[in-house]
């Protein structure tokens, strides 16, 4: 699933950014520069080029978000975790991406800002490890037909809406019944998810190379409900069920979300896409785990 | 806080039911004429009335859900646990309550149908038991004023709305500042709210007479965030921090909710009322507790 | 993983039992018989042979557990989930094995007595469904060597012992140091150990057919510290850290166990054992889990 | 519950220290000389005065263990929670105590040691606040007769031992039966407990204010069975129900320890005896929670 990539075959590097990000400015120029030093082009998103502001090298091209990954052999992408699932919806090709975290270590962005060039010269050497991140499928299905299809890197998420009833869920894994569901709501998550709102709701860390979805009911009345760990084979059917109008919706990587009504479901798959993303050649899985979640010593005492 | 009551002086009775429980009708007309036959007058909520039907004694009145607990001197109460969340809001007045489950055993309803009757002569002999159960007052504060105030049998309840971002909220005791919970909303329960959305939050079971309130966290980022348990004096005040515009409510016992907005405070204190509910005479808490949450047998093994 | 076996090649039939399990001795008695009348023998275990009393049919053969996987191509394992943990233990051949259970459902043992011969004319008629499930194995090293080296269906648990202090394990998967717990101690389950002992302590349920293992930490003192699953080509190590002297052990299905020294380190991979598990026709995984985790309905309530 | 002393009748200062605190040897000189410029007498435990050495004023005394609570009218305890806790043992006599931390801030030594003297120096002007932190007492009971009956400061803990098979513990509150615990043991807990052993297992935390102890059950089997937080004046009886031989322990505080037969039963109820803990003038009890617990900032993430 890993392995490094042929940096020769590097021209054109994209750069994205979150756009509030108005500390990246001077980053983003000395980016593009580095980059127009060593014969490579620039293409920015529109935000970043905003953000960089007047007097880039002329070769520095301007196209929309979604133009990016067509534009592209390499994306930095600068921000956070949020950034980088923005990116991962944005960008469709599969080309290798940098994610440089500008405030503190991120799960995901865990290339400090410090170490952007040093990556990049690796990626350009073709000394860079590359890890991918498998990505998740929804389909929203309502009387009979797919509503909409959509991927997520993190999670797909069924949660009940304000004010609304406690939410009936019955779940099927490969069209065998698996239970009802009577809760807050329900994650998916992928490996790369199970460190972000599926451990929020007790759910396991799955490791990254794990071909694993996690199911985690949120707040379960039943007690006995627990997390399921299933292959990424499988494909997942959530149904809202409901005698009376429920409120109900499905929410990718907390960012993008559809209502549901009654008897929608929501079948949940691997995604053909992956998120290609380099790592820091400083640090391992384990010790980004170590230091997000403060595993340096414990927490309770005992005599 | 436990007693028995003098049940020479109960002459009339009120009659609360759940406005869709058809199936009542029958028991409901027995009840009347069982009230008649001993010389105490009935009180019939109005949906109480409509189920009953034609042909009732002369004597039956029907009065709206807000007069019935000054209208009579006891109240049975017929439908499941959330009629009687329903009850505890709408009898002002500290009239007993037999609390009769008309579907399986309830953590609160925990008369039978079977055991109505008899429980009924113990209360009238004076030999029933009475536990009172402590409410929550929650006042919703917003630019310095207290905007609503109500009160609660289980739960006050913090949760963001749909599509929104996850809450901060910032939580004091007695004016002293306790952390900021980042998760989905924050749960205070008193030990009868304990059963209810709070152990489906991972929080814990809390005796009745134990003169406690507790603070569940929702799915907290933070995993070293725990349900905290207080004593009933203090005053627990959380409020809504965040920058943007965020979706937040409040509500109360599940069933009433308020949208807040940034910077409303939310007070918790113990109510002065209480729910003053009759228990069955053949069997304890901890009965109800096993039967409810299943504790006949083990469900894991060990070999 | 799972198929169906070729039934025509199945000429002797192992039978093992639970040595006291009394009950057995008709239902061993027609076993035999069945065999006998359709020309297939009987390898019977020492208990089996003894809890079946007098009368066998001449060719039933008794021999010593150790024997029964060498003896039989197919082996009937009568009793509950503990007697089907020393069954894949003692059958070091990989012979089918038909489950089934005296007393309730098993996780493992999901064959019920009344199913026990349409199961065995489905295995004949090489229609029955086999699922095999990966064994783990566990190498104990002290001072440089392996001092023992065994295999478990379930788990391998390090504990500390009685009147013991705390225990500090650190955990290395493929040679990167994961982190220092201090807790009671810390399982290494497989999907079939999932629903085990990892269950009680808060882990996950991981499907059969997932190619994991699951790391959970026992009452760990570092609250954000979680279970984590991982491939099963990974290789585990797990080192008791103390200065002092230390009581520790490590124990295998909760039935074989080790007393350790400080320094010890225990490494877990997969075995490349497996148990093959003949399906019961009538039921599948999820309607087990349901059964035994008596998820029928929610044991919570709201309003 | 708390208050503050009149310093004026303190007279002679108590001194007792980890044995092994060789670092203290400066600090146990510069104290005794402190209260000798004040005209106050020090007696010094004998670990306490052996790690002093030589040179001591001659007015300072040296005493056993078990005299220092009669010798002293406050008692200096130097090391960490866990010197805190035999030292709650130790002092039998009710003296105000000063905990002072040698590492890192404790959950009960909330005193830093460059608190020290300001803190003395408030105690003997009277202005220091005192917080009781309530004891419990477990009778441990064997046909018939009162076995042995000790307290502790933090938690009654019975656990299986090394290699024994899982327990079956009966639980009695005030005579009517709660469940039967199959599990690896019952914690009950002080408030002051409830951040100790109670947290890693699972357990709320309680407020040191709240008249309550809680029962947690480690990695229970049930899944629905849950930390159960009652009154302190209650009598919880739990017994070990074992039809063959187990081996089975009770533990004080996670020092002192007894086994236990089948049939033995541990009474725990809150102790007459208290701990008069010296508070910190510079923190609150919210403030050592959340430095101690890492509640600075979340954890997970969220887009």
């Amino acid at each position: 699933m890993n392995g490094t990539d042929a940096g020769a075959s590097i021209r054109r590097v994209g750069v994205l950014t979150r756009p509030d990000l108005h500390a990246a400015d001077r980053v983003l120029r000395t980016l593009v520069s580095w980059l127009h030093e060593r014969g490579l082009s620039a293409c920015l998103s529109e935000a970043s080029a905003r953000l960089a502001g007047e007097g880039l090298p002329a070769d520095a091209q301007t196209v929309s978000d979604a133009e990016l990954s067509s534009c592209a052999d390499l994306v930095v992408v600068l921000g956070g975790d949020g950034t980088l699932l923005v990116a991962s919806h944005v960008l469709q090709q599969p080309v290798p991406v940098v994610a440089v975290n500008f405030g503190s270590l991120g799960f995901l962005t865990e290339v400090a800002l410090s170490e952007l060039f040093p990556t990049l010269e690796a990626v350009l050497a073709g000394q860079a490890q590359i890890e991918e991140r498998r990505l998740l499928q929804a389909v929203v299905r309502r009387a009979g037909h797919a509503l909409v299809t959509d991927d997520a890197l993190n999670d797909v998420v069924l949660t009940r809406t304000s004010h609304s009833r406690i939410l009936d869920l019955d779940v099927w894994i490969d069209g065998r019944f698996v239970s009802s569901f009577r809760s807050d709501g329900l994650i998916v998550a992928s490996p790369t998810g199970s460190t972000a709102y599926n451990l929020a709701a007790g759910g396991p860390i799955l490791h990254p190379a794990l071909p694993a979805l996690v199911l985690t009911p949120i707040c379960p009345h039943m007690l006995s409900h627990r997390p399921l760990v299933v292959p990424d084979q499988a494909t997942i059917e959530v149904r809202v069920r409901q005698v009376r109008a429920v409120e109900a919706q499905v929410t990718l990587d907390g960012q993008r979300g559809l209502d549901l009504q009654p008897d929608d479901g929501v079948v949940v798959t691997r995604s053909p896409r992956t998120l290609r993303l380099v790592k820091a050649a400083t640090r391992d899985y384990f010790e980004v785990l170590r230091t997000k979640l403060k595993w340096g010593q414990p927490a309770t005492r005992r005599a």
